[in-house]
């Protein structure tokens, strides 16, 4: 028993820390994104890829969290973005006082929207709030079509479903009807795009998406509340 | 303080029944492997193969760790294969209560070796012993190449690499070198295969080593005390 209520100790202080950086947020009118996936989805690659396209339009800074290393930071400065590192050294999934500490090492004047890129694990990082407007899964062709039936609570927790590495569906056993019904199943109202960083395709809608959010402020928000 | 102390305690507790699993196994000269990776690394397609090949030769018993559903046993069965299922309820990883519970409901008398398939997760799973002889971690060349940089406890856990989807190195930056020299440097002792469950390519070799594995009793049991 004294396990669980400090457990939900933790969860109730994670909520308080992530309610106080969502309102630094949106005080200033930065829309924020949570990134997840399960680990080598594409998410960095993905952020690479729109970094560089909306540069001159949209100034994206990202929190990075794994567990080792700063490869991944140091692959969004070289595309162009404003990049801090988390090493959780260990830890599965960041939790709200890490993004916290790391949103004193930007500069927010330098950006028009946040993502935190959070480790990839498709089980942790589903239950705790960071402070975002909008949780975004990205899976991958390449995972097999269960996995919104296999890990549900990251499939409901978020509002957007990216599938990514569509140009390998003529290699792969997968079927994408099965992974949007699967999804759509444990949350209907999942907005879901089908891309390939690789060759590009299906960026375009992304993208268009990306800059109606980053602009249309309060709007998004109150529907994103009513989807979270 | 409290919360390291209480953390401290739940693995000691669980070391406490992993020992004893590793007793009952090895008592009866059941050689387990913990199969470890990130979601949709391929490691339930590697059971069935293994299951379907080594049909007549040996007989395999596969505790199945799941967040939700029971597809994963269910395709063991098809296969041929004794399973057990254990669905986490939102857990992102197995504990050593889980397989011995799981293990009561297993002949053990109709098996001559066991796999324990982890949830798939590239973090939590690496901290956790479930009183097997060796774990072994699946990764694909999907996923990118620096994974084992990244999540260095599960490699530096592992005895064994499985490298898999070769089939997909022509259409995917993937280089088999560089993931080979990044775990090596965590875990110079590792054992690597690289196959393709599509393909058949490779799979000879991990089933030669397998056959060796589940029959040199105590011999490899040493061997892998030393590596883990």
């Amino acid at each position: 028993m004294a396990k669980i209520s400090i457990v939900q100790n933790i969860l109730a202080a994670n909520d308080d820390v992530a309610r106080e950086i969502r309102q630094t947020l949106q005080a200033r009118g930065l829309r924020t994104i949570n990134m997840m996936s399960s680990a080598g989805a594409g998410k960095t690659t993905l952020l690479e890829q729109t970094i560089r396209h909306l540069n001159g339009r949209l100034r994206l800074g990202v929190i990075e969290g794994d567990v080792e290393t700063a490869a991944d930071a140091e692959r969004i400065d070289a595309a162009g973005g404003e990049s801090v590192q988390i090493i959780t050294q260990g830890a599965c999934h960041l939790e709200a006082h890490m993004v916290r500490a790391a949103l004193t090492q930007i500069d927010l004047e330098a950006i028009d929207m946040l993502f935190v890129e959070n480790v990839g694990n498709l089980v942790c990082p589903a239950g705790w709030d960071l402070g975002e407007d909008l949780k975004a899964v990205v899976v991958s062709t390449t995972e097999g079509d269960d996995k919104p039936a296999k890990y549900p609570h990251m499939f409901a927790a978020s509002q957007v479903m990216i599938i990514n590495k569509i140009d390998l569906l003529p290699y792969v056993d997968y079927d994408l009807s099965a992974v949007k019904r699967f999804a759509l199943a444990v949350n209907p109202r999942l907005r879901i795009f089908e891309l390939s960083c690789r060759t590009g395709e299906g960026l375009a809608a992304w993208y268009e998406w990306l800059l109606a959010f980053a602009h249309a402020k309060t709007e998004v928000s109150e529907e994103a509340e009513v989807g979270g």
